[in-house]
């Protein structure tokens, strides 16, 4: 465990992330093995897209201009879709949606409040930077849900494009105010260590800690190069 | 002025409303010399659209279980389709949404931060009462709009059934705390107030000060009407 916690300071580790990333890609090992039943998956990943819906629209409402209001709308009209799609598939199993979401409920609210920022600016960037990390996770621990659970989860979380209106309103913010770009470096790696525990703790863990342990990584390392990617992007430091 | 203003205490009234609805009725005064040019209306209606977005996804941000949290974050997603319905519809005027939003944000902002109460349960209860409240309003006011700008706002604010849902979570409140309606409908009668002023922010007067009261509070007098069977059916006092 403390080897892909000390990859939430990938930075440091850059040079060797991209040859690591083609040797991951050749070996692939997926979390099948670890992916919860249906209703687990289905409960905890709706509820945490509630979390999702209710840190945009929060966004939304701390937006000052009507421009971002607008363009962060309509993000929460995405993340909606996505909830609305998990909870059908949910519906689909004859799964109560209170039974099986309520058990998650008090871990991804705890998650939201540690990861909701101080003001507008951090609380777009913490929506940017958990739900990029989180969607690639759960997009990948469906891969191990049986089909057509896996088909119906994986087009539930690709409904619509989050992330790039989320990235230009970022892009504009420190257009706008460049001394902006190192504090949300710091939050943002700030958030990693967050991120990466919650997506942990949706794991099965069987008990073969050596092998368990060689299958999340390589995964976190993924994980980890996508954000940094993310981050790069913004010209941010991850 | 005045006179309409004293109907925010219907209830001492109760007996007479039958009466003067059937007469209303009857002479029926649009506010249609009231409405605003459309880029003004639809500019203001958009606007508090937001807000309505933003009201309500704080309720389902606050709302204690999923079974709350899921009916509340449908509602959301109805206020929604009626925002962006309300934005196409200015954008097929060739407007250019934040030049005709930006001038009432600060309106609606401020309408929003005194009527969210101080707890989840007077936050369902202000947007049952201010959009149920508002939307009327709208409707009517839309009356005064072009053909087919008329029709399109008028199938925009009727998208979706807002009210039913937030009725059903306000009786469960009640009925799981019998000691919350009587804060419940001091609150709600202290929206009122705020809820006209809201609704008149819209009007467009022309200086014949006698004959456009008179086109005023009838139309008030019917949406206090409105108000207190809602409040009834809640069993709440007006």
């Amino acid at each position: 465990m403390a080897s892909w916690f000390r990859r939430s300071r990938p930075r440091a580790e850059a040079p060797s992330l991209t040859q690591r990333d083609a040797a991951v890609a050749a070996l692939r090992v997926d979390l099948a093995e670890l992916t919860p039943p249906v209703e687990h998956f289905l409960g905890q990943c709706a509820a945490l897209h509630m979390t999702f819906f209710e840190a945009l629209s929060h966004a939304t409402a701390n937006a000052p201009r009507i421009a971002d209001k607008d363009a962060l709308a309509r993000v929460c009209d995405i993340s909606l879709r996505r909830y609305l799609a998990l909870v059908a598939e949910l519906e689909r199993h004859k799964l109560d949606r209170t039974d099986v979401m309520e058990p998650h409920l008090i871990g991804v609210e705890e998650f939201e409040r540690r990861t909701q920022g101080a003001d507008w600016h951090e609380q777009v960037a913490s929506a940017h930077v958990t739900i990029g990390f989180l969607t690639d996770f759960w997009m990948r621990l469906a891969g191990g849900l049986p089909s057509p659970t896996r088909e119906a989860v994986q087009a539930a979380l690709s409904e619509g494009d989050l992330q790039s209106p989320m990235h230009r309103i970022i892009e504009g913010q420190i257009a706008a105010n460049p001394r902006l770009s190192s504090r949300l470096a710091l939050w943002c790696r700030r958030l990693v260590g967050d991120t990466m525990l919650q997506a942990r703790s949706a794991l099965v863990f069987h008990g073969d800690h050596a092998r368990e342990e060689a299958q999340i990584e390589p995964v976190f390392t993924e994980l980890i190069a996508a954000h940094t990617r993310r981050m790069d992007r913004l010209g941010l430091t991850a």
